[in-house]
């Protein structure tokens, strides 16, 4: 993702997973439709019910859908099983490889940690959930105090909240400190610009 | 919606809703599944695209939804044409009169105001659209440094933030103050509490 071309992001959907791990980021990301294009990438094409009850539309299925540059892999009660998931994880490990970008909010981070993708990395997760997320990826080096943690192109972060925020600090970095600032003053978010402020901890 | 019965709350869709202004407060009400039932309701049954383009299911459409208890009418650029739809204003008007709870995010107020249910109430809305939107309802009493209005049962909040928080003072209101902190905490999400705390006037 850079200001430069349209990239495609790619949003892992599965069954149960939060509303609002997907569309706080996505809302953000929704303001930058000139540079870069969102795929609702689910198990299959079709409705994916999240973990509230409601459903939103997978517009492609993991094994039809177009090449990523980003990917962003929401929480929600369903990583729990989807842990286990080895297709998921193999494609989780494949297509990240291909990314120049890599997201995850609350227990997201626990199956790119699976997959082995943050192995050697710094990254967080939500801090009700902390503990069984440390257990799915013992080489990832855990940030416990953390709203959202930044190495290389992996952006993690904690609960709701920090998952915004660390939307509009990645925005911040790749389209301008300006840019991110008025999306956020259009949408009367108020942004928590500290990475290392967590309440939660 | 009370602390004792299972109420069915309406969520109003139209194209180009701001997607925000409704999983912001249906995460939230998704965590009192015991005690009331999330309908989302289209024009008709189906899918309604959100104004970042990603679309939702409507398990029902205005003319064969169940009874309300309550509404919840979301903001988005889809409203400056909706203010202008005779049959979605009758209906609104119609079940505003049947509901115990009437809610919006954002615009979704200019919808209220204009179906003049929002008549002799105080009332809010974002502020970089304020200004038309007290258009839509000379008869309302607009508060324009508000993050949300309580007025009896109508509930108007400004931007995105304000709308999550809004919702976590009503649950507060129907079902205790603990309840509404355990969620906030449990999502981490920062709650500003504070009703009269717009930093975006």
């Amino acid at each position: 993702m850079s200001g430069r071309s349209v990239d495609t992001i790619g949003v892992v959907l599965f069954e149960r997973f939060e509303l609002l791990d997907v569309f706080g980021p996505v809302e953000i990301l929704g303001h930058l439709k000139n540079a870069l294009r969102i795929v609702m990438v689910g198990p299959a094409a079709g409705l994916v019910a999240s973990a509230q009850g409601q459903a939103v539309v997978a517009e492609s299925g993991r094994d039809d859908c177009p090449p990523l540059d980003g990917l962003l892999v929401p929480g929600g009660i369903g990583t729990r099983t989807e842990v286990d998931d080895a297709s998921l994880l193999a494609w989780l490990r494949e297509r990240a490889k291909a990314a120049s970008l890599v997201m995850s909010v609350c227990t997201g981070a626990a199956l790119l940690a699976r997959a082995g993708v943050l192995d050697g990395r710094r990254a967080t997760s939500n801090k009700r959930a902390f503990d069984w997320v440390v257990e799915q990826g013992p080489a990832v080096e855990w940030v416990r105090r953390a709203r959202w943690v930044h190495d290389g192109h992996f952006w993690t972060s904690s609960g709701i909240s920090a998952g915004i925020d660390m939307t509009l600090a990645l925005v911040a970095e790749r389209f301008g400190r300006d840019f991110a600032e008025q999306v956020s003053r259009r949408l009367e978010y108020t942004w928590h610009r500290d990475a290392a402020d967590d309440p939660f901890v």
